[in-house]
C-alpha cells in the first residue's frame, strides 16, 4: 500500500474538490491518500509519502503563494538532505482566466513540476488517453477550467473531476512499482525517512 | 513609419489568417507589414524590420520545427552581432487540443518569446483588456483555439481575429515609440542594418 | 523623469545588491528609484511607478515567496482593473545551485516576467552585449550567481552588478519613450493611477 | 531487459559524447541503448524502446530544430494513437552561453520534456545527489556546459559525463520497473508496439 500526500490551496472549493476526486482515486488503487492544506503540511507528512501531488489555483499565471511557502520552507529542507529522492510527484490545478490558452495554467503547474524535479522525484504526467481528459485533460496534469472563456463561472465538471480521479490512481500506481525500490541507481538503501 | 516582420508556418490556413489579422492592425497604426512564411524569411527581412512577430501552430506543446529552423539558421548568425538588439518582439499561436489549459499553447509561443528576448529584443505581451481577449486572449500573445474542448474543429473566430489585429496595432505602437531611438544604454548608434 | 518600482526579497543581502545596482542605474538615466521589500510595496508604490523591476533569490528553482504574495495579494487587485497596462516591466535574480545549468535560475525568473506579462507590461530582457554580461548575463534578466558550480560562497562580483545597473538604466530608458504615451491601442488615454 | 532510444543532435560532437555516456549507463544496467541521430530516428525506433531519452545541444534557448522535426513529424503520428503511453522519458543537453543562468538551457530541455509529457510519458530528472551533478547538474536533466562564463570552449569534462552515465542509469531502472507493467490505470493492455 502507498501513502499519497495531496497537498493543495483553495479559495471557493474548487481545487479542494479536485484534490478530493484525486483522493478517491487513491483508494481506487488501495492506497492512503492524506489530504492537507498547504499551510498545514509538514516535513513529517512529505517523508511518510511514497507519492506526493500538488493542486493549485492559478493566480496570475503561477501557483498560489501558500504552497510556494509549503516548498520553500518545508521541501527546501528536506531537498538539502535528499530525502524524497525516488519518490513520485504530481501536479494539478483549477482556473478561470479568458480566451482558449488556459488563462496562464500551463506555467502555474509547471512551476510546482519544477520544485518536485528539484527535489529529484519521478514525474507522473496526464495521457491523452484519460478518461475526462477532453475536459480536464492538461499534458502536465489535470485542470479544472472552473470559467468559461468570456469569465463566466460554471464551477468543476463531472469529466474534470473524472481526469482528476485517474491522476490519482496513475499516482498511486506508479508509486506502488516504484515503492521500496532504490529507482535511482545511486539512491542511498536505507531512505531517511 | 515602422516596418513589421510577421514570419509564421501554417497548416491549414489557421495561422495564416491570424497573420493577415495581425497585418491589418499594422496598417491601421501607419506601419508597413512583410508577412513571410518561416522558410522564406531571409536575414535581410530581419534587419529592415523595427518589428518581428513569430506566429506558430502548435504541435506537441511547442513551435512547428520550421520556426525552429528559421531561429536556429537564420535569427543565430544575427544573434551573434546583436543586430537585432532593441527592436521589438511578440508572438501569436494557433491550435486544438483538449481540455480548458490550451492544449500546450503557453509552452510553445513562449519558446519563441524566449528566442526574441536572446535577441535582445523589448516584448510586447497581450493585455487582458485588448479587445477580443475573451476569445483570443493569452498573456504572451493572441491565441486562436481552432478547435473545443473535445477536439472538434471550430475555424478561427472574429474575436480572435480582433485580439490578433490589436496585437499588430500594439506591436506597430511600440516600435515606432522606439524606432530610432537607442533604446538600450549600450547599443551602438548606429545600428548594423 | 519616470519613477521606477525595485521590488524584491533577499536572504543574505545579495538580491539587495543587484536591487541597489539597479537604482544606481535608474538613476544615471535620471530616473527615480524607488527600492520595496516585496512585503512593503503597495498598490500605492506600483500606481506611482512608470516601471517595475521585481527580483528574488532562486529558491527551489521558483521565486521566493514573499514575491508570490505580493503578486497574489497586492498586484492581482491591480490586474482585475487593468491599472499596469503599458508601463515597463523587468526581472532580475541571484541564486546558487550546481551544475552549469544556473539551477533553476531560468524558470524562475521567468515565472515573475509571467506575472508582468499578466499585467499588460512592456517585457525589457537583457541584450547580449550589456556589460556585464558573461559574469550577470541571462537572455530573461540580470542572474547573479553568488556559488560555484560545486556550491562553494563567491557574493557578488563587479560583472554581475554591472549587469544589473546596466539592466536599470535600460528599463529607465524604455519607460521615459513609453511614459505619457498610449503604447497599447485600447489603452484608456487617462490612466487609473 | 529494457531497450532505450537515445535520440540526438550534435554539432560539434558534445552532445554525441553526453549520449554516448547515457548509453553506457544503460548498459551498466543491463539495458540495450540505441543511438540515433534525430534526422534518422523512426517510429519503429520509438516503438521499440521502454525509454526514451532526448538530447540537443542549446540553439537561441531551445532544441536544435532537428529535434522539433522529429517531435512534429514521427512522435506526433504515435501521439494521435496514444503508442508511448506509459513508457519513460528524459532529456539531456549541451551548450555554451554566458553568465551563471545556463545560457536558455533550462528552458531548452524543458521544451523536450514537455513533447515527452505530451506522449504521456513518466519523466525522470535528475535528483541533485547524482554524481557528477556539481559538474553537469540541472533538475531536469543533465546538461554539459561546453564553454566557461565568458564563452571559452572547454569541452565535455569528466563529471559532466559522468552525470549523464548516471542519468542513463536512472532511465533504465524506471524503465526496467514500470516495463510491461500498466502504469496507467486507462492503458491498453496490449501495447500498440
Amino acid at each position: 500500500m502507498v501513502n499519497v500526500l495531496i497537498a493543495y490551496a483553495s479559495d471557493y472549493g474548487s481545487t479542494r474538490k479536485m484534490a478530493e476526486a484525486i483522493a478517491q482515486g487513491v483508494v481506487e488503487e488501495g492506497g492512503q491518500p492524506v489530504l492537507r492544506l498547504a499551510e498545514e503540511a509538514s516535513a513529517e507528512d512529505l517523508l511518510a509519502s511514497d507519492a506526493i501531488l500538488l493542486g493549485t489555483p492559478v493566480h496570475m499565471g503561477s501557483p498560489d503563494w501558500r504552497l510556494k511557502k509549503l516548498i520553500d520552507s518545508v521541501f527546501s529542507r528536506l531537498w538539502m538532505k535528499d530525502a524524497l529522492v525516488g519518490r513520485v510527484g504530481g501536479v494539478f490545478a483549477t482556473g478561470g482566466g479568458f480566451g482558449g490558452g488556459g488563462g496562464g495554467a500551463e506555467i502555474a503547474v509547471l512551476a510546482l513540476l519544477n520544485n518536485l524535479a528539484e527535489m529529484g522525484m519521478v514525474l507522473v504526467p496526464l495521457p491523452k488517453n484519460t478518461p475526462g481528459y477532453a475536459q480536464g485533460g492538461l499534458q502536465w496534469g489535470p485542470y479544472a477550467r472552473t470559467h468559461d472563456a468570456a469569465g463566466v463561472p460554471a464551477g468543476v465538471d463531472e469529466g474534470q473531476l473524472e481526469a482528476a480521479r485517474y491522476h490519482g490512481r496513475n499516482v498511486a500506481r506508479v508509486a506502488q512499482l516504484l515503492k521500496e525500490q532504490r529507482v535511482f541507481a545511486h539512491e542511498p538503501i536505507e531512505r531517511i525517512a
